[in-house]
């Protein structure tokens, strides 16, 4: 798994997590944004291990050409919030589920942020991370018309998707 | 109250919250996108009480030129959810603080969103609600390089602000 | 699985869920109404991908015919509250087992309605979906003495059933 | 306070509860019938000081001409659920706000009711009490056209009540 | 399973749960007061189920001769709370742990009870159920001194079996 | 404060607490002892300030003539639990509400012994005071017909103190 | 307010907060370490309004001088582990009280940690403030006999100041 | 399993538990220790079943020669408190996860001690063992400079364990 576009634009989303473990659940953005043409790049980036890291990674994500940051962690989830406390790009945050609380801990520790830096919180788990996938593609798709397309067919198809009865 | 902006261009931002009660928290959210020079207009939309009312808004806050929707709502808290079944435009939810369960169930309600449908949801109350509005203006900022600078200054103008030792 | 019902009757309740994955609920529902000889007919119809299909159920529910609408989701539970937005009918609502918050966030989301728009909450899990039906048959039951004696019979065979003493 | 209703038919909905102190929370549900012009009657009936008189209430509220039940209690609330183990009439639920807890306890003592003895539960405090006389309406006007109408007008002017842009 | 005890006195402790399935939790307490030579008989009491039953035992159990009374549920948790204030034995709830909510519910719905009217509550589970019974056993101890010296050989017991290091 | 009770007879029920602040919910305790004519002494036992002291009391309140010890504690309450270590007389532990978490904290601390160990926990605050006082009296009277028979009629005239109806 | 220590000496622990209005929690750390003779230092450091400033005092405070950080924030506190991932002097984390859920998300926030950057975690609030400067002032102590006996009499001033009975 | 070390020197660490279950988490902070090269003795302490052990082992855990203790209990988890009011050396906490909460019972149990008696409380479970071990080497490292520098190795080599990006 690695970085993902076209040719030599840099890609739009970085997807970044705190551990190798968190891409069972981040791999969810990354396949929403394929199915809607959208580029990013995914990359470890732990707070906690990798500060240094994740000071230059958020000091320079503007620089590098991103344009939208996804971060998933859990736990005491510091990434979302730390990055978004770095740039200015816009933060997306999604609680992975933690073993003991369920993700309630991961919830709370990237949502619940002091007025002044914010995190647009997804749900909590795989839904969250498509959901964020999702998100920043409306975002992008406020200045490109054929993605706001292509997210609107999208929408269009789940809509079709659903049946009129329960199948058993 | 009312809509905000410069003569004939629509506002960017729509307000949007399910009581007039929710105006003491969501006019943080004003103030900032003020500061920010940021356009925007606040109505009152309650997906329970005038559920036509929300439809049409979310149906229809794409033509009129909206780029981004805040909305705010306490307890079972739906409206936030709701738009962004309505309208592909990106929308930021903030949970009002409730009278019993202090915002935890305005909190659950907006952002454990279901795949397909996010919220981007910001922290309980107050602060949530001036985050909602710089993360509007984060994501607006995308496309307004002057904005964009705003967007710093006033950034750095705050990291300024914080003393080194506190005050007795 | 769809309708189920004396021939040109139309079905008295509606047991509606937000998507396929719920119907392992909210057959226990249908079992009950099955047991008491209560029509029902049960259909999908999202709050959030299919919010026109919602919206259309909602306000013609009363003239399809139905008297009592049961209405199942899990997470940000919206299903059940826009429906008592949308009419006037009795809504009794049933949180399903979420994944992260077992619930808890599906609960909180359908009983904490603001004042004017009641859903009658019953439990998380299949033990809500089956007493969702039975407080639609003893609803329906107040206008029908023959359900009233079969519901009575049903309530009474269950305190039979139970052995005074616990077996290995 | 007392019961209120025409000359000689036997009131429609009986609002008890665990004590005086819940008669704050519970008179919202009163008020809201006698908006509605239905017939109530209020009674203190404590589970837990008073069983006799509950069993009794339980018991005969069927024949006492009472068609809906809606019992109020906060803590370990167990009115609601034993009322509901008691008679076959519809039981509604309005967890009083308690004073530790804040009403969780209240809720789900209430709502998480086995299978088999149903309670349709409302939102914690004066909401949920509102709520619940309007359940109990909603249930009632399924039988009485006159009440459906005033029940669809209170509703009515619910929505034209709400402003379109919040006052400062 | 049934009451179990020396010839023709009556045992002392009533084990009672609110289900069949409620056993494998309660066995605990029965288990325990079989090692301390205490009586006992185990019923299903079902408050919802069994109303007349439980009201039966709770006004009798003092004239049959039990002393204390060791009861169990879950969820929406109604019976210990009943007992208590049918009878004036000493009462003793243990929450069995519950589908969703994993016995918090069942916690609160037994703890939280009103003044005038305990349950001394033990812990979720069979570690409670298992304490409910050495608890009524230390009761009964107060006026039994062989019992007090069995309770107190029970305890040495225990202190003994603990190792000084952790095996591997 | 003190002790009470007759003449020459020790107490029969230690009322210990934490701290100083704790008096004002576990005087509640008293009182209801007072109005039973049970004889009780409270002391101030710190199992985290004073563990000797809290040591010395656990381990010879039995020699001491107490036969019921009720322990109240807020916050990490280890006071109850660590009692009932070194004690084998009943022990019932009251949770005292505390500041951050209002008593949640306080409870589970209590109430989730392990097996081995019980504490026979009452609600939350003021309530739980009166009714470990309550319990305690119940307790006693089974080897007490007198306290029997003031404890019935304690609980007769609270039954007949509640009205038929709430005023206004 | 500012640094307090003897002369030439850098003071032995940093406390610092997110923000001024963290100042009436932290002072008790503060006065506990004034009690003891422990130098320390107060300082305001944002972990997102001045990440860089953080950045900085993490990687610098063993070269300062400093021995222990002791760091409180509220909400998504983010500032004591990000410490801990930024320096190997010991962490302990103070969870400052927040509006609307008491803390229990600065607690969470704090102390959930991934294995391998250790917070160690006090209690919510004012007490948590005192308990990190006494924990500091322990691990000072190891290497500091004269401390070590100051600390041991602080303690048992504590113990001796504890009455045996409470008073009204 | 038992103590470790080189030859005369007595161990530094003391990692005490409740029960040999608790063993499967406690092992984290061995492990972690030996990798550091701290000597440690791990012993099964309970509060609740050897209440005399513990009492021995906090009063004379300074005389033996340790200089940090870890403790790790589950439920109302007693032991690190009441170690901490025992002895005056660090006690860090490690909350084992429970079976019905999840280890919240033991977090709260644990982390909210009152002024005056720290514990300096890890996350719940393994990660929270492991990270007693480090947060007691980085204690003891304040005083042996090779320590600090094997620390700071083991906390460089984490870093760069980390991938750059994820792998599938």
């Amino acid at each position: 798994m690695a970085g993902k576009g076209e040719a030599s634009r840099a890609p739009d989303v970085a997807i970044v997590m705190g551990s190798q473990s968190d891409w069972s659940t981040m791999r969810c953005a990354a396949e929403v944004l394929d199915e809607l043409g959208v580029t990013y790049e995914a990359r470890i980036v732990s707070a906690h291990r990798t500060p240094e890291r994740m000071y230059r990674f958020g000091r320079t994500a503007h620089e590098e050409g991103f344009k939208v940051v996804v971060a998933g962690a859990g736990g005491a989830a510091h990434l979302p919030g730390m990055l978004a406390a770095l740039t200015h790009l816009p933060v997306l945050g999604v609680p992975v589920k933690s073993r003991a609380l369920k993700g309630l801990d991961s919830l709370l520790s990237i949502v619940q942020m002091p007025a002044g830096v914010p995190t647009g919180t997804l749900a909590i788990g795989e839904a969250g991370a498509t959901n964020a996938g999702l998100l920043a593609a409306a975002i992008l798709a406020l200045s490109d018309p054929a993605l706001s397309r292509r997210l609107q067919d999208w929408r269009a198809a789940r809509t079709e998707a659903v049946n009129e009865a329960p199948e058993d």
